[in-house]
């Protein structure tokens, strides 16, 4: 049997997730799993890059997100779920990589220039925003990943990366494979206002709402934009709800309520209550498994410290080769 | 009785040591044993800074510098000597500082502006360079130290480790105190070549020269450049070899020499054996205890590992109030 290719992917701790979440990556996530030996770890140290003013809920929002993992069916028996600031070697390869990036590297990088500019009321321009495309290099190279699960906006990270493993390679031997970027393909649901959905934006749906949290969100959706009177004809492929009725309804409710739109023979309120308890039912399980973990938190705890056990110790295998090849092996 | 101030210096492991290292430091580092908690440490992470491209010997100097400075006076009973790479916790502390430090504190450095001119055939513009004040930092605060021996160059770096150890306070929590610049009174001897001596312009005499390697090296020593024929009175003032005449020989020889030399009574050929001898008899103990830790070397090892364990209990307890103070205490 040939052996699965790794992956390895992350997310930052920022709180509850929610449907943009869900669809943008952890479904695909999820998925994965069959096929891959699958490395997902709380992003906690990358919180820092945008956060470090604000760091008192970053442990708790770790502990929400890996129930929200678990909720969706992340596995601990199928892959290795952990936490970044619990593997120390993280940092240590940070440390080392960031001797042979060139700054020009990090300067060129365009979510770098992208996020200077549109967050520019924080104060980001620290040496370690500049530099978390190392971190995130060393996090992903560490544990010898064959490919990363990636939106199109984060390929250039993944580009990083490559060139920082090429370089280590060609400076101290071959150590790293050049992890690959696998375009996962995401349905293009928004948030409620029809911006990215988003949680600063105030205008998520999370994995954890309540039925009633749910149907009073899915209510102030924005639909057609052009819809102004119930007695206009819609147009569902401009429609935000209707993306979540193809992502959420029957197939017999999808092919009803599209024509039903174009002919103004439904509003968008009746379209958004039915969407809204098909979305309820949906979830359903997810809110189920989480409630039981809201209620089990020493068994989440159980399975991060499993988790990080089986990360720490391909870590310090990797590490071994690191300085091994760097001729820095200590004392 | 009032607990020492702890003071923190390092070297980085650039192989044996020679005169200029012992007099711009190692000497004072001796001397201060006796007021201080001193720690001091072979900086073999920041050997990378601006090496590495070539690693093979780090380790290899690392061992050889630590006889050095066992051989000079340097006590493992007295003072905590370490190793930097050995205590991983300097990488972690690294990261979390890089998070909170701008760029352009780092950018202003006048060391980094000055190094990236001089050194312009090596790439020395990476990431990790650019950071190296943010590494010296950690390595500084990790043991809270009070105070750092410094020359005159180096007194900038200082003032952003203060700068970084005031905005992690202000950010996070008292936990680190601002270290002082403590100024190191150094006698001005010179390379052979009246250039700084160094071992990349190949004008040092090291602290592990034989006798032989002495003379014939005193030999090449640039004298007064204005003193052409051995018929023309000579300025001891601007003289490299009078500088080490009054380090090493008695004040007898230092009282006749420097008239004789501006009368012409004596050539530079005769001055400088006579100085050679001094230096051979004044280094003949240090040579003596260099031989005996180069027969030892497991010796050495020990030093090593018990002063790497006695840094690494300071360096463990720190980051306990580090990740407490900045509210990541991991799982």
């Amino acid at each position: 049997m040939e052996k699965k290719k790794r992956i390895l992917s992350g997310m930052r701790p920022t709180g509850p997730l929610h449907l943009g979440n869900y669809h943008g990556a952890l479904a695909n996530w999820v998925k994965m799993q069959d096929t891959f030996d699958c490395f997902y770890f709380i992003a906690d140290w990358h919180a820092l890059t945008s956060d470090y003013e604000n760091t008192s809920q970053i442990t708790g929002n770790s502990m929400q997100m890996m129930m929200d993992w678990l909720s969706v069916g992340l596995s601990p028996e199928k892959s290795t779920l952990f936490v970044q600031s619990s593997i120390k070697e993280h940092a240590e390869l940070f440390l080392l990589l960031s001797m042979i990036t060139p700054v020009p590297w990090l300067e060129r990088n365009p979510t770098y220039k992208d996020q200077i500019v549109q967050l520019s009321n924080k104060d980001l321009s620290t040496f370690g925003f500049l530099g978390y495309p190392v971190l995130q290099a060393a996090d992903i190279i560490m544990y010898l990943a064959n490919a990363v699960p990636v939106g199109i906006d984060q390929v250039p990270h993944v580009e990083i990366t490559r060139e920082i493993a090429r370089r280590f390679n060609y400076l101290y031997g071959d150590v790293f494979p050049e992890p690959e970027s696998v375009l996962t393909e995401t349905p293009k649901i928004l948030g409620l206002d029809r911006r990215k959905m988003s949680k600063s934006y105030d205008n998520a749906i999370y994995l954890s709402d309540s039925p009633e949290e749910i149907r009073a969100k899915t209510m102030k959706m924005i639909t057609d934009p052009q819809r102004m009177k119930k007695t206009d004809p819609g147009n569902p492929e401009i429609c935000n709800v209707y993306e979540f009725h193809k992502l959420y309804s029957d197939q017999q409710t999808v092919d009803r309520i599209n024509p039903a739109c174009r002919k103004a023979e439904i509003g968008c309120v009746e379209c958004k209550k039915i969407m809204a308890e098909f979305l309820i039912q949906a979830l359903a399980p997810i809110r189920e498994k989480r409630s039981y973990y809201e209620a089990h938190q020493d068994m989440v705890m159980d399975i991060i410290l499993t988790g990080n056990e089986k990360a720490r110790k391909v870590a310090q295998s990797t590490m071994a080769s690191v300085r091994s090849a760097m001729k820095i092996k200590g004392f």
